[in-house]
């Protein structure tokens, strides 16, 4: 962690600024990683019990597009998930296809020990960061995702159209 | 994508700051995955070739370490990178067990292709964004990396006390 802060302190070229984004949001997770497994909780349930606690009772499809993973992470998970008592996997009669996630109470009650954990990581990465330079920075990385959005429909509607598709 | 963004423009409390600069995270990465597979390049190769274009002949651990992965992940991409024949995997006579990655012409000559790669998505990304802007984001985000590293050697001592060791 010490190396990877003085190698960034001693040149930021602009050209390297999303390595920097990405070294960031590395260092959010990890923090986040320790306090999750003092509480016995895989970082990789994360992301699935943070979508489940806004919105229960999604199906295994739609949980794996909103937490942006193939479908065998999601099944994997929510295996393991199941096994701990967290969420129950159900089909629906005549649709066998279909595979419904919903969170058990254990589940649910998980949001209140967790969240503060994620609350408390944000803080103490912010800490003494003005809310000015906050409040430009959030815009700042807005405005990076609204450019790679466009950019990105650019790249896959021109590769299509090589490829002749 | 366009959800993503939707969803940042909606609402961001700070105590989501970490989830924004992971977004921001995976949407380079996505540019650049766009871009490399036009290249026919993996993009799980480019995290260690940028470090062998800058430090060839590392061993296997070193390369692990600089590139923050595990290193039976580094063993696997550097089976497939020397089948693709950019690095060879080289044994020091008296050690057997240390194993140095040297990049082939091949594998360095990719530099010149790949690097303007990243290149555009970081210029892409950045577009409009005033100079003043990048420079606050810049040093918030070094800022962070600060804070989290210190939090970091903290949280782990204490888990350390904790267990007794």
């Amino acid at each position: 962690m010490q190396s990877i802060l003085r190698h960034w302190q001693q040149a930021v070229p602009n050209d390297r600024f999303a390595h920097l984004v990405r070294d960031t949001g590395r260092a959010f997770v990890r923090s986040l990683q320790l306090r999750l497994n003092r509480h016995d909780v895989p970082f990789g349930y994360w992301a699935f019990l943070r979508i489940l606690w806004e919105a229960d009772g999604l199906t295994q499809r739609e949980l794996s597009d909103r937490a942006g993973v193939m479908e065998p992470t999601t099944f994997i998970a929510m295996k393991a998930m199941e096994k701990r008592g967290y969420v129950k996997r159900r089909r629906i009669a005549g649709n066998r296809r279909k595979v419904f996630i919903y969170l058990t109470p254990r589940g649910r009650a998980l949001k209140r020990r967790l969240v503060p954990l994620a609350q408390e990581v944000n803080r103490i990465g912010t800490r003494g960061v003005p809310a000015a330079h906050m409040a430009t920075t959030r815009r700042t990385l807005l405005a990076i995702l609204a450019n790679l959005g466009t950019d990105d429909a650019e790249t896959a509607a021109r590769t299509r159209r090589r490829a002749g598709r």
